[in-house]
């Protein structure tokens, strides 16, 4: 008997049809003689509603309170589900997260799991239960107060149930079939992956592929979790994340494949680039810059700094942050420009970003070669690299990045033959 | 300094302007020096639309799952309440039913309260702070499951509070001005009730009147809780209810005043009558038929047995019950109707009944006989009378009830000078 965790976002219980359609779904992981717990996201919109309801409260309201209220979400979403369980002749009990087990700490809003301690529902299995948890929350044994976990806070909990209660896999249900090698929006000809490594993993969700929460991608590889992402609205198989020994050491009876250079094409317009033009090439200029931008609130991604030359004594640096975050710190720049000694302070929302991710690219060379020469067949302009082992980032303009994501995604050999079909929405 | 609890029904808590309005009024009473705990309904309709959300999910819920899924409307409504006062410069925290120490029994959805240990809830008061209770809910140690109360949880759960902390005072708002001789829609000359002891109150809450719910009024008179029901919508006194001694006995300063005889006249169109002709003139049968109609359900209020004349050897025994009942009822009655050996049932839906409510009766000769002298003279025909103590009841047709209840308001001296101001809506 296998023990599976599942977890289904808000958009997958948007409504009681919805929900028995999910409630039908776990009777038969059920049937099929698994242990099942269930982590579900508040339904549909209500998150956001409540939100709304507390910003018409108050502008900033009190964050102990703001997660005793949003928790409340995922409350109606378990219980409905575990009624609609129960009206098909299952046993189901739902656990909000303090009576799961879910200790943080006392950061409300961002918690941070510190503790699962999931007696109540290894009880309930061994009643022979299915259990329900409420995706999202957990509770601060110091303060004895409920706090949320933040966005994607709903994955982070099945991961961290499928670690403490030794699951044999997490199943992450979505409205895609799976993690696909580029956004389907973006390459049509993007394919489903059908195994991918968990490094692998985190690098397309950092760079920008919006399936999987990196936050829960970092738990389930430092728990040792098997993720299996999947379509709610058919049976297919999706995309394995396993970890790295696993993509390469496959199952019994399948022949070790080769695997592939690459895994994926990521692409991502949610970022502004950042250049202070003229700064003095003096040791500690660079960490006095992004002193100033952490402290604001800045959190930068990609960074490149010019070669200055001896004549001038300069050099520009530029970085990369998210776009709500670029004037908080362009205001915090400027009144610490004397200071700081820099001429001038350039802003540019108008970039893009790929990311060609692979654990291949370690020991296959020529991988940028590669890139740089298709990006550059299609015409396409490069303003700022940036490299990890099994990353490399390019930095384009926002109305090219499609262009490049299709020529690379074709460089690489990734085009599936059909064209992938869309849905909409995201889970939390 | 006094320890204040008030409590808030849903229609007070309806939106974001009714929480700030709310929100200022506990400040208000905070700021006058007083510590101040509040018990909070779901927001307006909240409670009946997760109902309704339930049963698209499953015509029967499962009684566990629907108690996790209603007590998440209190802690909607009581995080926004805590926020707005928060917002004003306030400490308030908020707690749920189990987080305040509402211990109850395991009976989902209508849970008794055995205990009440609201260590938090003092400690909270101690630091200074508001404290916000979610109404309607508990937790069983046992199960360690959540539990709702009932219809008027609210309530009960705000006089549970006050008992347990010893309260000064127990303060029920509500949309109208408290406590009426009558329901001003049915009696326009209807005047509020200053002070009433808390043994009229429950008569008259058990004769129809809507405003306090009969099982709060029975905790507050076993644990000597002082309720003051006041309007949420002005400063304006309410209505006291005392424990009887305190009727009798006005504070320091006051001259003894002489107790009327009568409280108020209750109106009541929600019971059916039904007879049950020919039954043997044998000891047991009324047992017998009884039976019967507690074993399917029936509530049974008031019951007239005709007396038998020797000729016949048999009686007719009319009770009425709530009007959802009466179907249910006759049909577990018919379908018994050889073994006991009655002739015929008889159902009837147009009655209404009047109850004329007061603490003076004891001492008071003739009140059955003015009572039934009114209202033969305005042409009103009586079909039953039951009378307790400090009650009499009678049974008119529906439609001369509202006739019956001025004219009765009128015999006995209380009507006011100025009609009454009619608002809509009732809390839960």
């Amino acid at each position: 008997m296998a023990l599976i965790v599942q977890k289904f976002g808000g958009s997958s219980v948007a409504d009681a049809e919805s929900i028995k359609r999910v409630a039908k779904r776990i009777v038969e992981t059920r049937k099929a003689g698994n242990e099942v717990v269930v982590a579900v996201s508040a339904m549909g919109d209500t998150t956001d509603e409540l939100l709304d309801l507390a910003h018409e409260v108050t502008p900033i309201p009190a964050p102990r309170e703001l997660d005793m209220l949003l928790s409340s979400g995922e409350r109606i979403s378990m219980a409905l589900l575990a009624m609609a369980i129960s009206s098909m002749g299952y046993v189901a009990r739902s656990f909000t997260g303090s009576q799961a087990g879910m200790i943080t700490d006392a950061q409300h809003g961002a918690a941070r799991i510190v503790d699962v301690t999931p007696v109540r529902l290894r009880e309930a299995l061994d009643d022979g239960a299915i259990v329900i948890v409420a995706g999202f929350q957990g509770f601060n044994r110091d303060t004895r107060d409920i706090t949320t976990l933040g966005r994607g806070g709903s994955d982070t909990t099945a991961v961290a149930l499928a670690a403490a209660l030794d699951a044999d896999v997490c199943e992450i249900y979505t409205d895609v079939d799976g993690i696909f090698t580029s956004d389907p929006r973006v390459v049509p000809k993007a394919r489903k992956i059908d195994r991918i490594s968990s490094e692998e993993m985190l690098e397309l969700a950092a760079s920008g592929a919006k399936v999987l929460y990196i936050r829960a991608v970092e738990y389930a590889r430092r728990h040792g979790v098997t993720l299996h992402v999947r379509s709610s609205f058919n049976n297919n198989e999706g995309t394995l994340v396993l970890n790295d020994a696993s993509r390469n050491n496959p199952g019994a009876g399948e022949a070790p494949m080769e695997q592939p250079i690459v895994a994926g094409v990521a692409t991502d317009l949610s970022e502004a680039k950042i250049t202070v033009v003229g700064v003095p090439d003096l040791p500690g200029k660079a960490a006095e810059i992004f002193t100033i931008v952490a402290k604001s609130g800045g959190n930068v991604d990609m960074i490149v700094q010019n070669v200055s030359t001896a004549v001038s004594g300069v050099t520009d640096i530029s970085f990369t942050l998210p776009k709500p975050e670029a004037q908080q710190v362009l205001r915090a720049l400027a009144a610490e420009q004397e200071r700081v000694g820099f001429s001038a302070i350039q802003h540019d929302d108008q970039i893009g970003k790929l990311a060609l991710v692979g654990a291949g690219m370690r020991t296959n060379t020529g991988v940028s070669a590669k890139l740089f020469e298709a990006l550059s067949a299609a015409g396409i302009n490069i303003e700022m690299i940036s490299t990890s082992e099994i990353r490399i980032s390019v930095v384009t303009r926002a109305d090219t990045l499609n262009k490049a994501a299709n020529v690379v995604h074709s460089a690489f050999g990734l085009d599936g033959e059909d064209e992938a079909v869309v849905h909409g929405g995201t889970g939390r």
